[in-house]
């Protein structure tokens, strides 16, 4: 009898990085079940396509509903705030922009982290990038090592000593990196969506826009969502 | 005028321990904002009691609502399961019990430090003890230095070089130490809620429970919720 494949939870939001996650976790030999989340942001619909995703890649998908009226300090949440326009060469650079959600990759790898130790996963994936992303002090290198000790100290895998590893395949990666690791993976990008404003089709202003803009450009091939 | 004062997140469930560090933080200078979160675990009456002990503290209190099917691994989840009755002399001592419930301390800080940075608070306040409790991983010193990191790399006061701290002043304390802590600074015990039953009164049998019946009797007064 074959060995049961191991056991990864995908972090799935339904944009261009998860979902190549998504795949990349499939590639590599996992069995993954993806876990979404609603925080009461203005592109929700990204979680419609996180459904497709899902389906495409025939992966369970859990969704989280979370109700935190604190998170309307961001212009992420609601449409009370106006989306910053950042020039691309200064997405990232310095100042954390007003897109930043207070505690969201925390909140997101302590739901995985939570699933992953009820069922016995063996890793926790996550599509954080530090190369082409807005600034956001939770997609640092230093903030998924800070984590991996949270995993080995506070729960039962790491007490049995295999803590569930946390893999941020994109972190190094550009986004033009990504857009090829996508095609070679076989992610149905078409179903992806990124933009944050949340309307019938991507702004094209938003940093997300931009930065997947910029991507597929430097890949050289054209955004099928686009 | 005169300065205002530090705000800080406090995470309270509702029992004894939570409920004593709410007292504490105020004790301490802090204005404090309290945090509750029911994950169907059945006790949850004891959410009831966090509500009574805030608005007696006069502290505003949110309370957050998680469903998240997976915990039903746990024997605190849902009444599918018993609740396990251990001699109060291995409570503690190595094997982690049914009743753990994986990464909720994880989740719970997360939301702490998420309200914590939208807000700007200086500290989240957390009932934790790794003296008299029931060996979970979540509530050992090493976990909550490991969250410290965490809290200083991944939020923007950490980036700001204003680290919101995390303070779990019962952390090495025993449970006479906190039932005689909680009555030097006024908690109305009466009103917490420690039993894992939630049944009408306190079971008296499970770990809760006889970890804070030990309690109240080495402190030498009685329980005023008994």
């Amino acid at each position: 009898m074959a060995a049961q494949k191991p056991l990864a939870v995908v972090l799935l939001s339904g944009g261009l990085d998860s979902s190549t996650c998504l795949y990349w976790a499939l590639n590599r030999g996992y069995r993954c079940v993806a876990l979404s989340a609603a925080y009461g942001h203005r592109h929700h619909k990204e979680l419609r396509a996180a459904r497709k995703i899902a389906k495409a890649a025939r992966t369970p998908l859990h969704e989280v509903r979370l109700s935190l009226p604190w998170l309307d300090v961001s212009s992420l949440i609601g449409c009370r705030k106006s989306l910053p326009r950042t020039p691309l060469s200064r997405i990232g650079r310095g100042k954390i922009p007003s897109t930043y959600v207070p505690g969201r990759n925390t909140i997101f790898l302590a739901l995985a982290v939570s699933l992953a130790d009820a069922w016995g996963a063996e890793a926790v994936v996550i599509g954080a990038n530090a190369v082409d992303f807005s600034g956001y002090p939770d997609c640092r290198p230093a903030f998924y090592r800070a984590f991996r000790s949270v995993f080995r100290q506070g729960t039962r895998r790491g007490s049995e000593g295999k803590p569930v590893k946390i893999l941020a395949p994109l972190l190094r990666l550009d986004k033009a990196d990504i857009a090829r690791l996508a095609r070679r993976l076989g992610v149905p990008v078409g179903l992806t969506w990124s933009c944050y404003a949340g309307l019938a089709g991507p702004c094209g202003r938003c940093d997300s826009c931009k930065l997947r803009a910029k991507g597929f450009a430097e890949a050289g091939f054209a955004d099928p969502a686009a």
